[in-house]
């Protein structure tokens, strides 16, 4: 079992990595504390017994799958079940389930009772690589016929995450290449030596431990989102706007490829990315609405009036933090 | 002017304390800085000109007065409303009222973009003295016919506190008495000496100052309540029962002076105590229902199972945090 400890200013959180620990969770959780998980119907379907068979006191709020329950109607309806069920300070919630589950989860952890504690049980490879660690939720907000991504969140910490690399076996296809997008930022961005391994089957518990290791340090060098950890933003500036802009038909992972593409300027590493896409099955066609794309950049949470800060790709491997103008950030993507 | 620095783990939070302060608002904002005033309608009748008068750029929104805004659905409602108005991570927030509009503008100010700056101008007499100071913020939540109160929030500090007294000479009387108890608890918990300049109004500039003072040094050692800060919660327990289990009829300060005198078990303290609210008008002819509050205790943020960790006064100016038997407690209480 791999393990890796990661302290935050007030928190510490723990995380357990191994094939099968889903079925080995009562080595990790306390028989006398009271459990609430919130998870989703699919995976719900898949390893909700396999949890509850391991906890002798539990309760369980089930979201309906994706995206469309990230809100705050969704939260108001957890709380209201979590104090019909009288859930106190010193229950824990359990998260069970991608990036949606976890994201819900740790908001509500955050704001109810003025903060309650999390564990979390990352089922998608890119909850698992990526959204578990580092504290950052937030839903998403509707105006009008708008939706705006994460602008309602916060960060606040699991105290132990739990990935079992065995449970993505149960994945959709679409979804584990969708998560790959995150393993290319992690590479691409931090650590070249990823790309080649992203491909071998085998290597993917190594890859899983390799991108939380880059972003454990990250995050723990900057918690509160105030320099490097924008880093981990490379290809999310457009990525957001896209996903938006598509109405969350498509993926976030294919959305920050995207993004990560037309982000990127130097034309061999565009071409590096292009034949990883190619090869791992990341769809680029998606003819790019330009005008409308820019309306939703400018109202993403990293801008800055005319000014846009982003990380911006140097060379392969090494990212940095730059405020440009947000035209030529716009007209750079064309 | 009397200044205050109050340094808390991620922020350090100004307060300036002066008679007419309200009018010299310019000393204290940037005018190239976007400002989002959250107040109600009490205070908006009467201070809101000068204000924004002061101001060359910002956005107002407008709540009903009192305690029946502060719930998430009007959260909801100030969230698209910002982003309906464009308001980035840069611009800030401005708390221009009481208790209401301070815990409100917190809640939404910790949550919108994941944190954005806010100012709080208090304008009653229970937020200058105690809640615009040590960030606690929280939302009511219903369910069902029950109003559970705060039981949604964060702690959350603002830049920058500007109190002035003099705007409590248009607060009614009967608001002015409630946050008069308030003060009570910083003299009975901490600083006896203070219970003589209550009848004083010539020193009310110092009693305000005294009980930021106070609650300043305690919140800075325990900002995340999670022991000396609870002493702050005198008389709360029973209060926050009592609020709501009057549906608010009874204001915060009647039910923390009611719950104080209660949670006192010394004769003499109680008989200061009743002398004092009888001096100051605070009415205690209230038939305690006492079943039904018990239920809203065990039901309380404090509450954990069979035991209450509460503050008990152990003499004139002593408090200590300890964990009885709830139905002791309760006993106690009768």
């Amino acid at each position: 079992m791999q393990t890796l400890i990661t302290n935050y200013s007030r928190k510490q959180v723990k995380i357990y990595l191994e094939d099968g620990l889903i079925s080995r969770l009562t080595a990790f959780l306390n028989p006398n504390l009271r459990y609430f998980i919130i998870t989703d119907e699919r995976v719900a379907s898949l390893y909700l017994d396999t949890v509850i068979n391991q906890l002798p006191n539990f309760d369980l709020y089930l979201l309906p799958s994706g995206e469309s329950s990230k809100n705050l109607e969704e939260v108001n309806r957890i709380i209201n079940y979590m104090l019909l069920a009288d859930i106190q300070k010193n229950d824990y919630l359990l998260a069970l389930g991608g990036g949606v589950i976890g994201d819900v989860t740790a908001f509500v952890a955050a704001i109810y009772k003025r903060g309650i504690n999390y564990l979390s049980v990352p089922t998608t490879l890119i909850s698992q690589v990526d959204s578990c660690l580092g504290g950052k939720c937030g839903v998403d907000f509707s105006v009008g016929t708008y939706l705006y991504k994460n602008q309602i969140g916060t960060i606040y910490h699991p105290e132990m995450i739990l990935v079992d690399p065995q449970v993505l076996n149960t994945l959709p296809r679409s979804e584990f290449t969708s998560g790959l997008s995150e393993v290319i930022k992690y590479g691409i961005c931090f650590s070249p030596s990823l790309l080649e391994k992203i491909t071998q089957p085998e290597l993917l518990s190594e890859v899983i431990y390799a991108c939380l290791s880059i972003k454990a340090g990250i995050t723990e060098r900057d918690e509160f989102d105030q320099g490097e950890r924008m880093t981990l933003n490379y290809g999310h500036t457009i990525g957001h706007a896209l996903e938006s802009y598509s109405r969350f038909t498509l993926s976030h992972g294919q959305a920050v490829a995207i993004g990560m593409y037309y982000e990127t300027k130097q034309p061999d590493l565009r071409t590096l990315l292009a034949n990883l896409y190619q090869k791992i099955g990341i769809n680029m066609d998606f003819s790019l609405p330009m005008a409308e794309i820019v309306d939703f950049i400018k109202k993403d949470k990293k801008t800055n009036q005319a000014l846009i800060t982003v990380p911006v790709l140097t060379k392969l491997g090494k990212v940095s933090i730059k405020t440009i103008n947000l035209d030529d950030f716009c007209r750079g993507i064309k």
